[in-house]
């Protein structure tokens, strides 16, 4: 078989456990379960200001989202240069998300994605073609940004006594 | 006017700059953008471990992720706690995400989610039904969760001599 054209398949999966260890503070552990009983685990907290009865301690959960998606596409550019041989000197990515809020009288307020723009300044004598190439093929790469793309189910479960209720 | 009827409407804007700054670690400032020319920046960074090519400095961005996740979610259960009037003594999330990609030869891989589950684990004396009623007013509320059940389009432009050019 041409090993050049073996396609090969791997799950990444991660496990998070959150607490709530302030008036607003969250403590998110979250655990990388790689093969092989092996594991890495990062501790990470989120809060939120004072105007919305936090205490400000930590960056509130949409910065996290941003430095997700910042982070994700921004590392598979620099992963992927070396192995497409377009080569880079630098690489810096600007992005604007933006959702909305509505909200009846003092009822909980319902929410919803309004757009999310990324522009990607690179450093590199490649041509605009090869860069192109390079940051379609980041998109692909990057996990945070394929999720985004297509509607995806999130299942919930209550916790009872006894069991637990799915939603 | 019934003043309880009446209907709000908010946007919520983020900016992120990321720059490279390691061999992967990337630095990305997020500022919230308020009303009145108010804002807030949370300076957050990304690496990977040194399997990646990374020097593990930072956690990596699908752990910002999880953490936007999570903490999104139990932030708003204990928001709208209050406001529903449904008291809860403490709140515990779990959440499994994941993720496969897929590789042909050393060509740069394809990736895509594989399922997201949440665990909610509230210690109250409210009946199921209220408990029920309150994490489905904060998956609603949830800016990250209502971005992930639906399909968002992301515009992409790479910066040239003179302009930009839209993926």
């Amino acid at each position: 078989m041409n090993e050049s054209l073996k396609v090969t398949e791997f799950d990444v999966v991660f496990e998070a456990k959150g607490t709530a260890v302030g008036r607003m503070r969250n403590k998110v552990d979250l655990t990388w379960v790689k093969r092989g009983n092996d594991s890495e685990t990062f501790s990470l907290a989120t809060d939120e200001g004072v105007f919305h009865g936090g205490e400000n301690t930590a960056p509130p959960p949409l910065a996290y989202f941003g430095a997700a998606l910042v982070g994700c596409l921004m590392t598979q550019i620099r992963a992927f240069s070396k192995r497409m041989q377009i080569p880079i000197r630098d690489v810096k990515v600007n992005a604007k998300l933006q959702w909305k809020g509505r909200q009846i009288g003092r009822n909980p307020y319902e929410t919803q994605p309004k757009g999310f723009s990324v522009d990607v300044d690179i450093d590199s004598d490649a041509s605009e073609g090869d860069l192109l190439r390079l940051v379609d093929a980041a998109k692909k790469g990057c996990f945070v940004e394929q999720t985004l793309m297509q509607s995806n189910r999130i299942q919930h479960r209550l916790k009872r006594e006894g069991g637990w209720t799915s939603l």
